[in-house]
């Protein structure tokens, strides 16, 4: 709570509070805070001066006090929200919050939720981006989840790489990558599986069709260790396409090489997404239209983002993926993604030792 | 759109305007109005007397187009949120909506967005529970789609029957599965697998502990079809526990099939769960904390909830579960989810012919 707290002074605040109903899925605020996963109908309040409060259904309660770092849980009945918000203002009352600026998150709150804070004797303050500051910056522990779950997720690729040539179709591939990680302990966060000009439509996910001999093969996928994604995406070469498409995988590989040298503490986020654009579009390719890489950590999408505009600069403790594709619709695609931990001293892929961005 | 034009004519209402950033994880207001799964940084506005605009990052346009039943798709390329709003902005000059009553779901709506929905000249109105009762009844085409999850669902619960006595860990049933559900062509919605006294603490999640021979296997599952989710419990007897725990197994189903009998279109939704509540309670049976039951659909908890106090009646469309539970903390636990259709005849349990509630 150390790092919250400093934020809260640094806002001008007294505390934070925040609620999540069951109806609005799976956002990660409440998770971040309490380190208990998949909380609804729950809610937090963190003075600044005393300790925090955590608020759950009660058939809830083993479940939470055995995962959370929050000493004080109290449990309500029914009617989560309502009964919810009498809480948070018995609480908000017995912390002498009163009258005080009471940050809220702004970037998950729902209206509907906020709509009933308003009626807390309280002056609401949106502090969403502070959390999504803090958030950038992972702690040891964090860190440790996500390199687990990058191991987790090379052993998906490596069920894919083994069975390629097998002609399953894009769905069954993906089955068999979850099935790895989720053997070994861990669980999927996505798995997409897209070969040949399926692979031009980023985001498009896997299909019923039957991946050929011929052709790149497009792999991207997570795993989850607490919470906690990796975010990795290979092409595999099959066969011996035209080539124009194996020389697609050098040069992302290449323009991966040379955005990786520019994440260094200190430089400029958007630095190492003109490094990678230079390279294709010094080869003629076209960019995408996707950004080139973006923080991770529970969520698949978190800051920084690597782009053009960006105002950050990489530091110490941020992850962060670096992913250049190149898409020429109709025919192929190509995207490689690594993650990459900011150190002290400078970056590593955690991913590479383990599965390397390219095989030829 | 109908169906949703008429509820905004009940409401007074000229329009409705959407917007969900990258920020706030998957929620389904885009996709039940778009038909596109996992819009980020999108928006919708549906004018009452007019096409609706449906706004994408570019990137996604090829995607969407394929999948969205909205014919009007704008793309935005950068700066999703501010860029957006601005394309927002224009439609509801375009489409007359200036000044105009504009209804918001303010149940998934962001405050981050709210704030910036503030700066549009429309008057901006809560709308977010009709939108859920829109959802509670289901079109054919979503049925179908709940069927086949169902189905998935106990693919899911065969492949761990049928291994349920070779010693794995709860982990390792999940992932197999998982794995069956995603090899058929679904996805994972969810698996949690707890044996002997894991299975007392409801949302507990598989563990690596390995799964004894004697004692109660708790599975609850479900897979997704086109983002509509199914969600089944069986309770497994391994070996020959002690008669007071398959004793559990037989008064749970005993109280499903009590309540499925007031399961009927007409009827209140309350009656359903004092009958399953009744049941237990004449046993000397502790009662569950959680709800009877709860509607399914693009969400996994949807309206309506089964539980004394809830004021909605069963209606034709709806799809919900009956999930009566007795948690023995540090014993064992025993819950039993059906998923029932109900129909203009009566109701019918989608998954029993396909897999039984219990098995002896």
């Amino acid at each position: 709570m150390g790092r919250l707290k400093d934020l809260l002074i640094a806002n001008c605040l007294d505390g934070f509070i925040h609620f999540q109903t069951n109806k609005a899925n799976d956002n990660v605020t409440l998770h971040y805070l309490s380190g208990v996963r998949r909380l609804q109908d729950a809610g937090v309040i963190i003075p600044l001066d005393s300790d925090p409060v955590l608020i759950v259904k009660q058939f809830e309660q083993e479940r939470v006090n055995s995962a959370t770092r929050i000493e004080d849980v109290r449990a309500v009945v029914t009617t989560p929200l309502d009964n919810g918000l009498r809480r948070i203002k018995e609480v908000i009352e017995e912390k002498g919050l009163i009258g005080k600026r009471v940050g809220v998150d702004d970037i998950e709150l729902t209206l509907e939720v906020f709509n009933k804070f308003r009626s807390l004797d309280v002056e609401l303050v949106p502090f969403g981006s502070s959390i999504r500051l803090m958030r950038m910056v992972k702690t040891r522990q964090e860190l440790e989840n996500i390199r687990k779950a990058v191991e987790l997720a090379t052993l998906g690729l490596k069920t894919i790489e083994s069975i390629a040539r097998d002609g399953l179709t894009e769905m069954e591939f993906a089955a068999e990558a979850s099935a790895t990680m989720e053997r070994h302990g861990g669980e999927k966060s996505f798995v997409s599986v897209q070969y040949a000009e399926n692979a031009a439509i980023p985001h498009k996910g896997s299909s019923a069709r039957k991946v050929g001999s011929n052709g790149l093969l497009l792999v991207d996928l997570g795993a989850r260790v607490n919470g906690y994604t990796s975010d990795l995406t290979r092409t595999f070469v099959l066969g011996s396409p035209p080539n124009q498409q194996t020389r697609l995988v050098k040069l992302v590989e290449e323009a991966i090489n040379q955005s990786f040298m520019s994440v260094v503490s200190g430089q400029s986020v958007e630095g190492a997404a003109k490094k990678a654009r230079s390279i294709l579009g010094k080869n003629g390719l076209p960019q995408p239209k996707h950004s080139i890489g973006h923080g991770i950590g529970l969520s698949v999408h978190e800051m920084p983002t690597i782009e053009e505009g960006e105002p950050y600069v990489f530091g110490e403790g941020m992850v962060v993926t670096i992913e250049p594709a190149v898409y020429l619709p109709g025919i192929t695609g190509c995207r490689i993604e690594t993650d990459v931990a900011i150190t002290g001293q400078g970056a590593e892929m955690l991913d590479t030792k383990l599965f390397p961005l390219s095989t030829f």
